[in-house]
């Protein structure tokens, strides 16, 4: 929906929202033809599915496979290829790192260089998360002239940079040349008459040089490859959009992260479904929206294991009647993109979806999963209109036109 | 469909189309979880759609419920969020006034002010239409330097306004406070620099002083309120557009104007769908393309009124056979939007479609009904690809490439 005519539509309403996103939801068949969703045999869905209304969305595009960010970028209503979330970005959000409006982020690998330079494992052998935490330690203390240095461990190698300083610009290159055998690379303008490019790509060459020499006594995990240079990408915010108070109970910091980009607030989801369905409970009154992540599902599906994820489907399903003794006005669930176990990765497949209140019109359905949701009343249908369709249920849409 | 391609691909043909639009045509379940549609039983709608092609329509958006301006404007092929037509200019059509291109129209209240000029109550008692017509005839011989004055009754204490000179300008302020307890606002331009606009908001204060003057000594109805200032829109005319001659067969006259603003030529059709389908047959041979509009669906919908709703719906489906014996090569019967009676309101809800034709794809549907259509042929589709599918069916679109 064109975000000038959500502007104009939107009204308030005394009604509660509530988006539960389980991540990678939609399957393939595995054994006995049977997909996760089918094999997890969700009573509470089925249920809500009789007297609800299907659908499957598409994320990106028909073929596109979808990352976690834009899968929920679409799912807040944005579009997902207007709206692109950087990699460094990203990666800062996972560890909660809170992004402003001054930040150059980069997602960072350690690496292993020999003698002469030249990278023999661009992973430093996926050295131990608390290694990296303390050379992220080491790192945060480089001073460069005008910006401030955040360096924080992520997963092994993988750590993120921050610089923060006045007129940092992302368009800088990448030092990881993608192989091993050659040097890294120098940072460099992407376009050389930029001055802002110029004077950050110097900054980031000066960071790389005093962290190779710190760095440069250890046999491995001697130096670092920066990439996915970003800022934070000045998206729409949901209050201002809807005209409401705006809630997000996860549990991983990365999906938090996503949707205080988008103007939420995070609310604390504890360590699982039933913190998450409780922390609702206690803030019930403070919003009309509430955006609940649930992960386990996309984790089993990229690990290629059909029953774990169908027990993350089913474990939803279980703690949902926690959910429904609130009585949301509208209740949503969905993924942000499919995770087939038997690809072991994200897909391109549409996602089902299942919208519940009232005004819903019923179509026929009798299982919430893959093949009823492809011919449910709501059809096949962009990601980025699920929002205004749920708040349309909750009475929140004004009347086009007279 | 994008308006050039139509112009590149349209051809005429010796075909008739016909395009049933029952206003407000989709519900939702009422008694015996059945929806209008299904209490209406329609056995001649039930036994096309075992022959022909079913789907279901979205008017402007998911998640938006439209007007009938908009949801009229989709159906004629249009982008009701790019194609808008403004209040006045609806109102004026809805009571048969043609307006023209200097036409400048705004909805009049009439309102009730006291004796320091504070409004106390915004619909003066909502007066007798009979009040209202003497008020409007007393008012139209206000004289204005350089344009012409219509005033016209619509119902109650409605009334329509319109201004005809040159250079008028719709980009000025409303004068309903949409409060009581204060004055009526004074029309103003909505960008101080614009000469057109100051010039028209004071020929409005003009006339405004002048009726205030002419109604002052009435108890009730002592003043005006005026909103929705617009001018014809420039709409893309189907006789153009499609290389075909278009008549627009309605009972109400507010849909005869909207098809008219696209270039329609309208022909009686008495008070009736018996009348209606009598003149399709009168005018068979004058006419390519025929609009039949039916009001009753929609009224009862908005109403509440369940068994009316179906009634009306199978009001239609009787007369069907009048129509049938035609032999209209595409028929396509649908709504311009769905007023479900358990909502009393216009609503959102995907709208029911049936296509019959020849070459029509069988879809294995037996009943007209919002299940089958959900599930149908030609599944979830924008209201702007109505006319693009009829009129392939009618051989009226050559091929795209070679």
């Amino acid at each position: 929906m064109d975000l000038d005519l959500i502007r104009r539509l939107s009204v308030p309403a005394d009604t509660r929202v509530v988006l539960c996103v389980m991540d990678g939801l939609g399957g393939l068949p595995g054994p006995r033809s049977r997909t996760e969703l089918d094999e997890a045999a969700t009573r509470h869905l089925d249920r809500l599915a009789e007297v609800g209304t299907l659908g499957q969305t598409i994320p990106a595009g028909y073929g596109v496979t979808v990352g976690s960010g834009p899968g929920h970028t679409a799912l807040f209503g944005l579009d997902p290829l207007r709206y692109e979330i950087g990699r460094g970005v990203l990666e800062a959000t996972g560890i909660d790192f809170e992004i402003g409006p001054d930040d150059l982020a980069a997602r960072g690998n350690l690496c292993t260089v020999d003698a002469a330079g030249a990278i023999t494992d661009r992973r430093a052998g996926r050295v131990a998360t608390e290694v990296t935490a303390e050379i992220a330690a080491e790192l945060s203390q480089i001073a460069l002239p005008g910006v401030e240095v955040f360096v924080r461990a992520v997963k092994e190698h993988r750590f993120v940079l921050v610089l923060r300083g006045p007129r940092l610009s992302a368009a800088i290159t990448e030092t990881d040349p993608q192989q091993e055998g050659v040097p890294p690379l120098p940072a460099g303008a992407v376009d050389a008459v930029e001055a802002d490019a110029e004077r950050t790509a110097e900054l980031v060459n000066g960071f790389v040089a005093e962290a190779r020499e710190r760095l440069k006594d250890r046999e491995v995990a001697n130096h670092l490859l920066l990439r996915g240079w970003s800022q934070r990408p000045e998206l729409p915010q949901l209050p201002e959009l809807w005209k409401l108070r705006a809630a997000a109970c996860t549990v991983y910091p990365m999906y938090r992260g996503l949707a205080r980009l988008v103007g939420m607030k995070a609310i604390d989801g504890g360590d699982s479904l039933a913190t998450q369905f409780e922390a609702l409970r206690r803030h019930w009154d403070d919003f009309d929206f509430f955006f609940v992540h649930h992960k386990a599902p996309d984790g089993a599906g990229e690990d290629g294991d059909f029953v774990r994820k169908a027990q993350a489907i089913r474990e939803f399903d279980d703690c949902l009647p926690q959910l429904l003794n609130l009585e949301p006005d509208v209740l949503v669930v969905t993924g942000d993109h499919s995770t087939p176990s038997v690809m072991a990765a994200h897909s391109w497949h549409p996602v089902p979806l299942l919208i519940h209140g009232r005004y819903v019109r019923p179509d026929g359905s009798h299982h919430f999963n893959e093949l009823e949701c492809a011919r449910g009343g709501y059809g096949t249908f962009p990601a980025t209109e699920v929002l205004p369709l749920a708040f349309a249920h909750a009475g929140r849409l004004a009347k086009y036109g007279a």
